[in-house]
Parts: C-alpha cells; structure tokens; sequence
C-alpha cells in the first residue's frame, strides 16, 4: 500500500459534497471540449507521469523557488519560505497528478476540488497543515496564470515516457483541459455569487 | 482607415486605469513563463490570424450557438439569442485577437482588459450594447474553462498562416500565454479582495 500524503482527504467520510452539480460539471465539459479521446490520453498520461511525479515536483518547485512572489506563498511566521510546509503541499501536489489523470470526473472528485479550492482561500489555508504564515490565500490571478506552467512543463515528462505508438499531443492536450477544468473548479470559493 | 467596433474604447480618454499596477502585471507575465521568444512569435501570430479573424469568430460562434448554456449570456429580453448582440460583441471579440497579438503589454493594455472583465460581470454587462438581457454576468466558471476552445483553434488557423520558416508551436504556446494572462486579468471584479 502506498502512504497517502499528509492532509490529503478525497476518501474521507469527512470530505463535505461540492456545490457544484454533475450537470454544472458536465457544462464545464463541454467548455474545454472534452471527448473520449481525451479520457483515453489522460489515462494513458497518468501511466507516464504517475512514476515521475517526483521528478514533476522538482520542476515545478524549482520554478517556485525561483519566483519571490509564488514562494511567498510558503511563508511560515519569520517571513521565510517554511520548508515543512514546502514538503507537505509537496506530497499531495504529486498525489494530484496521479488523481488527476485516475480518477473518474465524478460527485466525489467534485468535493476534493471544492476542497483543494478551499485550501488556497481565507477559509482554510494553512489549517491543513496547521502553518502559522502571513500569506492567508493564493491570490486568484496566480491560481490561473499558473495553468501554463502547468500544462507546459509536462510536455517533456511526457515525452520521456511515451512510447513510439503514444500521441504525446493527444496526452498533453487532454492535460491542459483537465487542468483548465480543475483550475476554474479551484476558483469557485473565491466568488461563489458570480462563479 | 479601419472602422472601429461598435462599443470598443480602447483608445477612449475616458477609459479608467487599471487597480492592477505595472509589477502585478511582471508577476503574471512571470507565472506564465512569458519572455523575449513568445514577443516575437505573439506578433508573428498577429500578422498571420489578422487577415483571418472572421474564420475564427465563424468557428468559436459555431462552438458557442452550439453549447445552449454558453449562447444563454446573449439572450434577449424574450429569452432567445439576440441576433444585434452577439453581432456586437463578435466586432470587438475579433478586434481583440488583433489587439491582444499587436498591442503592448502596457498601463493602456490593462485599462481596456480591466473594461473588458467588468463588461463581465454585473457592474458592465450589457451595458455597452443597450441590451435588456436576462443574463446579467458571464459566469466566471466558464471564463476561465473558454481558455481551452480559445487556445486549440488557433491552431489551424495559424497552420493555414504560416509559411516555412515559422514555428507553429512557438505561436500557438504564446497565444496560450496571452490568452491566459488575459483571463486571469478579467477576473479581477470577480474577486477584488483575492485576485
């Protein structure tokens, strides 16, 4: 069995449902275009990136160590990026691509993104992993603008892994959807009256 | 002279500034990994989907009067498509791909996209077109998911563009990063107090 990461709540009686319905889900579906081609891709790209999900973190955190105002973030009460915490957001961000790429788009998929969406708000940032940091959200702006890195720098773990019959463009678009998709998911507790 | 669109002020001295200040923009320009490489292929880009934009607004209009819950924001008062609005706003909708691959990023470019995010929301939407409309904003859900339509189906058009010794993948990255940033820059009167 493998450990799950600290804080991390999708199979938890706990977990409350997301505001968000099966049919609003489905709209969402239609607006990034989602087929059973791109079902296909994502499995298939959850099998390449599942065994280099470290390797992913390593790239995305060297991007955010490199950017103040992303590490900024993961301030702990001194002001300094909080390296615990670092390692805790690490663990279920791995985790998050592995469930991306797995698991079906349903209620209970629903409910952990309305949670993950949570998690960068007033409402429960740091309380996961009780931090006492200056930083008490992840402004919106960033939380979008960072569909690109994300969707961009799995080309190359794509890549790596694919074999000759693979269609890495099939893969990394069906990547960017379901990220687009997660994303706009995320945002819902930033403006429930207007989402 | 070209004739500008009904309702695009752009150039307006009564255009408000921007909240989002030059630095908040470097930070988003950062998020999106946006350097020298995407300038230069952003204007190549322009200068290939200029002579095109009708194409791609006959494309992304099929796509929205195909999605009910997508043409729903140009309902008129009797609930059905008005047929004037969605001509209006494809006017400025097909200026904006020559803006957004021509124009600078600058204190004018963030006024205009501040303007375009409210004409939105509430505060603007439908305003602009005299329009008595039962949809009063554009949920910012499907905002952000329209990424992916806006993003893929560039592609072709650029494909149809581009001679030799382009990079269509250069093109369409940095079209992915505009449209983006662009995006997130919209969502601003969403959510002030967490953008």
């Amino acid at each position: 069995m493998t450990t799950l990461p600290v804080g991390y709540t999708y199979n938890d009686s706990s977990l409350e449902s997301s505001p968000v319905s099966m049919p609003i889900l489905g709209e969402l579906l239609q607006d990034v275009m989602w087929n059973e081609d791109d079902s296909r891709a994502l499995r298939r790209a959850g099998e390449i990136l599942t065994p280099q999900t470290s390797e992913i973190l390593d790239a995305w955190y060297d991007f955010i160590g490199s950017t103040p105002h992303l590490v900024s973030t993961f301030r702990g009460p001194d002001g300094k990026p909080d390296q615990a915490y670092l390692d805790k957001v690490r663990g279920r961000f791995e985790r998050w691509i592995v469930d991306l790429c797995t698991r079906d788009f349903d209620a209970q998929w629903l409910a952990y993104q309305e949670e993950i969406g949570k998690r960068h708000t007033p409402d429960k940032k740091n309380r996961t992993d009780g931090v006492d940091s200056p930083s008490t959200y992840v402004p919106m702006s960033h939380l979008i603008a960072l569909i690109v890195p994300v969707t961009v720098t799995v080309r190359e773990f794509l890549e790596l892994g694919a074999s000759e019959d693979d269609n890495v463009d099939a893969m990394q678009q069906a990547w960017f959807k379901a990220v687009t998709l997660s994303v706009a998911l995320w945002t819902r507790p930033y403006a429930p009256d207007l989402w």
